[in-house]
């Protein structure tokens, strides 16, 4: 046992894992050995979470009872229902309330008997926690909007049902292709902040809803989830000063300052995801017409990958620098970025809590004592 | 950076801290350098509280000024009392509903604007969170028996005001300043799973309710908070069979079977907290006349350090084994006493939380990909 101070837990490998692998020298994601650009491309989301959940993809029939099991636990509790408008009155912000909403589920969950570490019930749980965010994120907007929340439609699939229920309108293929796409993209990215949270306090055996509710929790904190609304305000500063991209990008890195969207911790050459943003933000706009947002984007990507060799000092676009754009055309308001994100990562925080429970270690670091030594107590009146 | 399994992160040292330093070998816990001894003896809970977030022991006017604002910080705005109805109808857990109340809470914190890790916003939300969290628990327990809640009293210290609210009627000085006692007791421990959890979460720069949330959460796991139960369940068993607590004791001993409330991961010779409370469950028995618990837990712990020397085999009794009849003594129902457990912690959540912010460094460390590489996708008609 050293007693080497490791900050941050940086580089410490704390367990196995066969989710997802993230390789950023070689610009690379899988989930359980499928790239990341496959999956997106030809599998839905459902497909992905069964993949995660099971360990392997569905067969059609499997998929069809999971998709069918997902869809029918959408609908909320009308005490749930009740909960997020006093929330909304009360003007809480949309992670605030995933987060007690989530919470508050539990208390009208199906038990099957079993202990809570029970990877069964686990599973089934994570479904209903996974298939109600949906529901519970387009319910909050509405209300906060004085409007009514729109019921689910076991019809629509996951992804395009979300966006039924949020705009009030069916969304066309494409829409509904690209929010599923990036759902899958976002669903796993080995031991993030959140999924690490939610692995800890599952490693205590508390159930998955306790687990769920830190990991929104944790992806709520700017320096986690936080960063994926500052793509879409760049270029909406750029549509309001009517500047050009690249003449913004240029004042911008002169100034000396970060571009929002560009670098990763991880990936050194390419983030895979934000190649395939990149290219449904393109479909986006050849569907709705307006290419404004696809512009300002490759303004800023001519300059400084162009001019200032950016690829080969290795920063390259991620994917907060396309999800905003893509986001905004699907017509979701720039707050419920980080709730979106949540949606789609409680696929990872399920499937880690599954893996992690099956050969159980507590997690429990330790801490340096740097205090004072040996105090005598002072009584009040002598201090 | 080496590429060793670190499982559980088990004497992995994260951080430095000054709030609580645990001295398994000598069988010492202090807090900021004060034997918890001292503090269970000479301190109020508030007192504590005040040590832990703002690292000194108060002057008396500052005292007095930190206990109002905590009683003035204690009633229930309607939304939470009627959700805690809700969730008291539904037969919720009382972990689970503090959870999900806590996190209710932000939706009417008083913001001072300030950034989510700004320290006097925090210490001012956490004082706020600790101060609720009796009348949620007291309130939760009147609504599942069917009783109204009984509305907090500023006129009472915390531990008392939480007995009042709880059973109805003013404690007297014995269990008033026992309660008080058992939650200066509780109040930290060093990185243990809840705390690191609620470090975590706020190493994102999530607010203290996130954070706070997250600890309630993993409190809530049987490997955590949920032993302390396991105490009174014994004692419990040997009053039900009239047997002697000796006996009892052999037999359990002899069957191999582990006895509640024995040996500490940490404490090889003592638990200086079990040593405190043994001592309370005395005054208590002669306050009452009840001598039945006192002598239940002397009948084991004669039979254990006498003919089978555990003490000497660095198995003493633990905080636990004490502190389910003392809250049996205080009217305090026992799937209360983990929620009282995290009445007690949040004074720990919080000072970490303050100290860790400081000089934040995100949490996220590695995991191992051992799953399968390189699968080609297969079309679900091929599966």
């Amino acid at each position: 046992m050293d007693d080497e101070l490791r900050r941050g837990l940086e580089g410490v490998v704390v367990d196995e894992t066969t989710l997802s692998d993230v390789d950023g020298s070689a610009g690379r994601l899988v989930y359980r050995g499928y790239e990341i650009g496959d999956l997106a491309e030809s599998a839905s989301f459902e497909e992905v979470l069964y993949l995660l959940w099971h360990e392997r993809l569905p067969t059609r029939d499997e998929l069809a009872d999971f998709r069918d099991a997902l869809a029918a636990d959408r609908a909320l509790a009308p005490a749930v229902q009740d909960l997020l408008a006093d929330l909304a009155e009360a003007g809480e912000t949309p992670m605030a309330a995933l987060r007690t909403a989530v919470s508050a589920l539990s208390a009208t969950a199906p038990s099957a008997g079993g202990e809570p570490q029970n990877a069964a019930e686990t599973r089934e749980r994570g479904r209903r926690i996974a298939a109600k965010m949906p529901t519970i994120l387009a319910a909050y907007d509405r209300l906060r909007r004085g409007e009514r929340p729109i019921p689910p439609d076991e019809e629509y699939g996951h992804a395009a049902d979300f966006l039924r229920m949020l705009t009030g309108h069916p969304p066309d293929e494409v829409a509904a292709d690209t929010f599923d796409m990036a759902l899958t993209l976002h669903a796993d990215h080995g031991f993030n902040a959140s999924t690490f949270v939610a692995i800890t306090v599952a490693s205590t055996f508390a159930d998955i809803y306790s687990a769920a509710v830190a990991g929104v929790g944790a992806l709520s904190g700017p320096l986690h989830g936080g960063a994926n609304q500052d793509g879409i305000e760049v270029l909406a500063e750029i549509d309001r000063a009517e500047e050009s991209a690249t003449e913004w990008a240029r004042n911008r890195v002169e100034a000396g300052e970060h571009i929002p969207g560009w670098g990763h911790r991880v990936y050194e050459v390419t983030d895979p995801r934000a190649e395939i943003l990149r290219e449904r933000l393109g479909k986006l706009s050849a569907a709705d017409g307006d290419r404004r947002w696809l512009e300002y984007t490759r303004g800023i990507e001519t300059h400084l990958t162009g001019e200032l060799s950016f690829l080969e000092k290795g920063i390259a676009p991620n994917v907060d620098f396309y999800s905003g754009a893509v986001y905004h055309k699907l017509g979701i308001p720039e707050d419920m970025y980080t709730p979106i994100f949540a949606m789609s990562r409680v696929g990872g925080w399920v499937g880690h809590v599954l893996e992690y429970q099956a050969t159980n270690r507590l997690i429990r670091p330790r801490a340096r004592y740097v205090g004072p030594a040996d105090r005598a107590f002072v009584p009040i009146d002598q201090r």
